[in-house]
């Protein structure tokens, strides 16, 4: 059986790493306690298994945790799932490293270039490239191509976009990609070597097919866009199957975990159009505070001009014996989603289902708003 | 003119606090150096400005910034730049709030049917609501639909999908969406109320439109998907123009900040495609270690079965003075990204330009590989 195999450096002392690690495993795959996974079917399609606990000191170890490769569907976005989907959310997880087997590598299949193909396309086959960015925002077309042309000019290989170019009123796609393509042009007129000039791609993905169908028609050569910030299973999409060009990855947004939890969660998603959010509460094995609960669910709910309220659905540790405290911590606007623990009953999965049930429309009663 | 003003905490003292909240403004809208603005148009347009700055104790502090609504674009992605694009990956900062004008409020358009639409569809006025998850992943449609059958007959409101439950080939999504609401509708003939299941979706964009469009027409009146994981501007674009269902938000992948450097931009980017990866290397403003940029790049262009080598473009405080040193250290397979500092010289782009350039080619001479 084709293993996924995943590194992962928890937060823990030597007593407890193994066990760590065994919860971390369950949480990653399956999620639900382990004596919940009664079906033989489920081990060999879903479930991680602890492979190896190393202890690096007395507060950090490694864990080698080994999927199956059914269990990612070879899908670019069930693969971040499996690789870091809840244990991203659990602060003493890092996920350090990991083995993609072949099957893997060949569903992804990686960049389409490459080196060989961006040296070939720059015509530069052994020396370090040079690269810059037409910036700041805030230019229009004309005054970023003329950037352009100085930098082609001076010799540079590349001169990408600065990733905050959008589709801006001041300075609108199709006329900057236009402008800057007829700049390298112009100084590949008169130095007799081309610049790569490569445009930003940013948007929806609808949208930012039509930007690449527009530079690609247009000459592009190659684009960019930021992965982390429009996806990475758009961006592999935009790789695979919509770009006939090279493709450059910027960082933008790659470090967005230090964005608060109250304005991703609680704001953002709200301003996005998320009906309902599901987030980790305070109950259970994520680790999040009261407060930021309190805050989260109240910006989900509270008056925010003509937009109207999402729906908080706390999640991650509700249990029918917890559920009462729940409805009094959120009140009645909220959905609590109670997962593996309405499972723990073998012979019953109606058993508990309908006592967090009973519970919640009880505690509802009990509870002002 | 309208702002988006947006908090940060900064991990510096009371001397530091001020400047660094100037650095911060810059780097995340011109991303340039202060005296490279020269153009009233750019300050206007684009350029962050800070407000207040409150120190909060000897080693925090809040700064406020507001940046121009026009630089957002009002686009998805674009506002999520200017939030938190660069500043992501600064160790010593966190974007904590923001207050979003009018305009990008009606823009983006939150939720199309809120707690009001999820209530009305429920079928239920004045109560906290209850939810489950359909799980654990690895069990068959059949199997997933008797748990959801037990669910809905226990009264629950809402069974969503696992967000780990993908197009599996031990679980189809078309098998397992189908089978389930036949469950919900058996459940609902029985005691006479109708629980709503939700299924979620993952993928490319391509996919996760496929299989709402699949839902839908078979009568999924919610959907669920992991915004982080297939990135805010896809989730935008599937709740504002694609869905005519409530969608529910799950959390997975919300905490990626700790997915390893070196694995994140070393890896996983390859493997999805990208030809060029851009990240922020040592010499610069974020603070990466030499060991994580040289393991990251050997990532990036070493063997790795058939996959083509990936370009690595190490930029974030390159400069015209640094860069034979780069060369020295990054060999000659990587293209060196210099932005702001060529543009120091307010006589001529084209002089730092064509110093950089001639550091590469030079340096590059200097180094064997």
């Amino acid at each position: 059986m084709d293993l996924m195999r995943v590194s992962y450096r928890l937060a823990v002392g030597p007593g407890e790493s193994q066990a760590r690690a065994e919860r971390l495993a369950l949480e990653q795959s399956v999620e639900v306690p382990r004596r919940v996974v009664r079906d033989r079917q489920v081990e060999e399609r879903a479930l991680g298994r602890v492979e190896a606990v190393t202890q690096l000191s007395e507060t950090s170890a490694l864990a080698r945790i080994a999927f199956p490769l059914a269990a990612t569907a070879c899908d670019p976005a069930q693969l971040l799932n499996l690789l870091f989907g809840n244990g991203s959310l659990q602060p003493d997880v890092e996920c350090v490293d990991a083995e993609f087997p072949e099957a893997l590598q060949q569903a992804l299949g990686g960049p389409r270039f490459g080196i060989a193909g961006l040296r070939e396309r720059l015509g530069v086959a052994d020396r370090a490239l040079t690269c810059t960015a037409a910036k700041p925002m805030g230019l229009a077309p004309d005054a970023l191509a003329e950037l352009v042309h100085s930098f082609a000019l001076a010799g540079l290989d590349v001169v990408k976009d600065d990733h905050g170019l959008a589709d801006h009123d001041f300075c609108p796609f199709e006329a900057r990609v236009t402008a800057c393509l007829q700049a390298v042009t112009r100084a590949a007129d008169a130095s007799g070597r081309r610049c790569l000039y490569v445009p930003n791609l940013i948007g929806t993905p609808e949208r930012i097919w039509r930007q690449l169908d527009f530079a690609q028609e247009r000459g592009a050569r190659a684009v960019m866009v930021s992965p982390m910030l429009i996806g990475l299973p758009t961006f592999w999409e935009l790789c695979g199957q919509r770009a006939s060009v090279p493709v450059f990855a910027h960082p933008s947004f790659a470090g967005v975990r230090r964005l608060g939890a109250e304005l991703l969660h609680g704001t953002l998603l709200r301003l996005y159009g998320a009906d309902a959010v599901i987030f980790v509460g305070w109950a259970g094995r994520f680790g999040t505070s009261r407060e930021v609960c309190a805050d989260l669910s109240a910006r989900l709910r509270g008056d925010w001009g003509a937009l109207r309220p999402a729906l908080p659905v706390p999640g991650g540790g509700i249990e029918v014996e917890n559920a009462a405290d729940q409805v009094a911590f959120y009140g009645r606007d909220c959905m609590l989603l109670c997962g593996g623990d309405l499972q723990l009953d073998a012979e019953s999965p109606g058993r508990r289902a309908r006592a967090f049930v009973a519970a919640v429309a009880e505690a509802s009663l009990a509870t002002s708003a």
